[in-house]
């Protein structure tokens, strides 16, 4: 049984357990204030190429989601995402739980666009409606698409004309950076997006999430929404080591863009099969559509979700690639599949 | 410069960081449903001698605490907590952001009374005020006292009899159990408390904490909780591999003799020399008593956290000591505080 | 300038004036513990049929859905809404400032069904997402429309069924159990549904809203959630006074129908003159359309909301008659429309 | 029987229900936009003497602070309140509810001052603690004693240096500012203090709070903040009305101005047959101290409530004025209570 379910179905990259290893009886100081977590923050710093941004790393993409989009508001401000968001639908009301609503909206491929944001804004006209304030996009998205550098600075220019602040869940960030078909960089976030994160737990991490702070408004006092929000481990240290050995040369991108290796091999060979793809994905998960007793056949020794219902007799699967995936199983799934078909 | 400043200045033990070694490219769903967590889950329950409770790993304390009483109380009820409680001071507000009041109370060294908790039920009689439904007592506590069998029995029964939830933080449990003055047992909290958790993260692992519910009317639905609270690693392989190994053998309970062993140590030692404590401590936490000068001089070579001024001319400083703790450096510690006398 | 625009344009109906007169110098107790209060609660159970239901004062709608519901839900759990439901859409985030998120639902003529909760509960299925478990109707709904018995018991063997609260929003319960085409009686709601409330603010009360609650798991301590939301009022007896003037006799009724009976005849004589409806609505609002040209005629005599754009050259108009609505001012704005066309 | 439990034991003012008459059919827009209500701004306005300041009227006193209060801070942010404050003890966690501690502070006679202040900041310091940000102050306060203008100018001064927001409940403001002991006025008030509110329930209103908002950066968006916590009435006329009849003249200070003189004739004559009180109160509640047979006796014709235990044979009551009690009453109680001495 070999797993194609997600991308943190393993532990770290060996590098990341051996600094582990290796800084395991130094004596620092907790919550963050230790070394480890200093020198990653300057290696994050540097890589972004500004000096300017608060830089603080969390334990997982759920409480980075919750704890900065509810410093981020006042009470009566909601977000706007996409119905697919990962806060839309995957974390159990935690935005909601902090008070906010969130505006879902139906969006195409996964990606939300100016006009998206704007018929919100038409429809939010006064105080018996909550006051849209903050977008949430993810890069990559849920299905897999990504935001080019056009879009991005599309939306910038959008949500700075109407005073909306723009966050991006960057949970598989490292695979949108590093796919073929991407033209932005960290520096170019910096610019364009109010806040955004660096996901570690799926790109070779044990745990942890690296949140930018790009404007001065929304860095003040973001250590005491962490406390209160259970997010500032006592041991903050064990997100230091691991993201100053992900940032300390090219090793963070060097595990994206094996994982993105491994998908595109799927996607190419399954294509010329003739197998359809529910969403244009250029990232680390991809999308096939498959006749319902080949997904029963595949099951019995592969690992995987199956994502949705196409019609009577076919669905499309969800396969994610990670930096740990092996290239002879994801040969052996493609090889295995073309038998069935 | 030696650390006595807290328990949780290094990593983890190496035992915990060779498990994560030998388990690393295994492939396991995520969320806390991996083998590893469930094997910490049985390991656990064996442990407590108990199969009929729940047990829930999450990353920390704040975060242990906040999920629990949040999913435990409706929105009228509050807590019940010692001035010098955790979540009265060193949470940032996080019980009273989920809705709750804490109800505080001023107490002797830093435990909960029967008295104490009737005090505030008699003050607290109509729906112009919250109603007190749980009471908070950390073991352990902040002060460093711990729990005898009797006292927790008798708010055990008190806690029943007014139909109140006892919840047990249990942060430094390691330390509270394996005290020369303790007479309670794992099994014998889960007889006498509703819900407690087993501190990891001050006792050798990286981080973890595990949540022991010990009545059914508390268990449904947790893991909704702990999703919407940030609390559920999608690598939560992570914790169930540390509490794995913590509790394969008597690996907790080693950690935290020696913590205590070293503590007694410093406590013996300085008592010889006529010091004298802020409380009475026979856990890792020491409370000594030195005239201002000394505390400055010892503070070129050892840091800790000034706990509060006693007088004009002295102060209580705290000494934590861990798993990690060497005895070398207790003896040199307690040579240079002589020297200076 | 004559307004359709809302059903609490005018202050309250005569008897409720007088009887606050009669009662004002009559000293009692406060928060809803004062003669009139508790007689407006037998009132209201004589007319229900059902002595076993607890009923309480609160002051307004937003008010009433955010202390029930918010008291009725664990924090993980949802309410399930049509989109055009009040709570999803204006009420500035009311119920999600509770921590909740509802779930909204795209429905047909501002209707739910067995179908569309069943959609949700079925794309509801495991701990990474809210747990749907309260339905929220309106009726009369926003748009005018009305639940038949027959529709409410299959809602109420669904729920019941699936474990959910089914809560009614009757802001306008007195236009909607007094329509032509109504068949449920208030007996049946307190049999139907698991709680609900009946509007006074717009059926001839100054404020107030009397809520029901039929099922005993959700009444205890329901005060301290209405002190808790700033809704147990000082005078309470204000609310009490109200409520018993409007149910001493069938005065709460006799003003529905009015209300109903000026909207049936705008309905009829304008569906006369071959206007058509946005929606069918057998109780005090209507939502006639309209060209855009003869409405910003109208809009210099009458003052209405315009609802939303039909096509390029028509909208929607929101009538909302009242028990103070004058039969002659309804007869000239048919006569002026009609002139119009 | 008659009662001097409370200040809001009788209806309205006749002044009021007559207002109501008179305005009780013109058609007016709701939520608060209706011209009574805006009449009532202006008058207020001009009679603080500020055009600058933001007015809101809501319904009651544990609403508005609520509101306000959760408008005003960021989540990590504290209030500060005497352990004697309403939102301390008697609003069942409203504040709390909106997800803020109250930092509850032990003071003499029911008022703050710098000192009491100061000690909260210097206890919080970091991170791990909530920020303290506003300090709440009742005139009078929930014991009768009232601010002078040097106190509160030096609270003002001490919160300015400090950038914490000081917020007067003025529930009880009528009393306060009527008393003979007072030297402040709602000018001063709008320069002292950054927001007050003028409280109409228990000065003759039948419903009634009027919030004013001092400072800009406390304004913005503050009806989104009423709507979404069930504040915004549709018949927001109601408290529109009100305010007006009690601002148009001198009314909301003459009805204070009598129920400060019953309560000084009670003190009055009470100290002279040689009663003692627990607090100095020069406003319209009083507390002597009575030893138990005679309170015992008193409960037969009169009402109040026994407000705490001084020994074990005397225990204080608190006596309540208001506009409408009754002199002829205020002599018979104190002969009767000298009849029993």
């Amino acid at each position: 049984m070999y797993s194609f379910k997600n991308d943190y179905s393993e532990g770290a990259h060996p590098r990341i357990l051996q600094a582990l290893i290796d800084s395991n009886l130094e004596q620092e100081d907790g919550y963050g204030e230790d070394r480890f977590s200093r020198e990653a923050v300057e290696l994050l710093k540097e890589r972004i190429g500004r000096k300017d941004v608060d830089i603080h790393l969390l334990a997982g993409g759920t409480q980075t989601n919750l704890t900065a989009i509810s410093a981020f508001l006042r009470p009566h401000e909601a977000a706007i995402a996409a119905c697919s968001g990962h806060i839309s639908t995957h974390e159990t009301g935690a935005i909601e739980a902090t008070g906010h609503k969130i505006i879902e909206v139906q969006v195409d491929n996964g990606k939300l666009t100016t006009a998206n944001i704007n018929a919100v804004l038409e429809a939010h006209t006064d105080e018996h409606m909550v006051k849209p304030k903050l977008v949430y996009i993810s890069n990559s998205t849920e299905i897999g698409s990504i935001y080019t550098k056009q879009e991005l600075e599309q939306l910038c220019d959008f949500c700075h004309e109407n005073n909306l602040i723009l966050f991006m869940d960057g949970a598989r960030l490292g695979s949108a950076l590093s796919s073929s078909e991407n033209d932005l960089t960290l520096n170019d976030l910096a610019s364009l997006v109010d806040a955004f994160y660096i996901g570690g737990t799926k790109n070779g991490a044990l745990i942890g999430e690296a949140l930018v702070i790009c404007r001065d408004f929304l860095k003040e006092d973001f250590r005491f929404h962490m406390k209160q929000k259970g997010a500032l481990l006592a041991k903050g240290r064990l997100l230091g080591i691991q993201f100053s050995e992900l940032f300390r040369d090219n090793l963070f991108f060097d595990l994206a863009l094996h994982a993105n290796k491994m998908a595109m091999i799927l996607r190419d060979e399954l294509s010329k099969a003739n197998i359809k793809f529910l969403t244009h994905s250029p990232s680390n998960q991809i999308f096939p559509i498959l006749p319902n007793p080949i997904i029963r056949e595949l099951q019995s020794n592969y690992s995987f979700h199956i994502w949705e219902k196409v019609d009577a007799d076919h669905s499309a699967i969800r396969l994610v690639t990670s930096w740990a995936t092996k290239e002879d199983q994801v040969l052996k799934f493609i090889e295995d599949l073309k038998g069935l078909i």
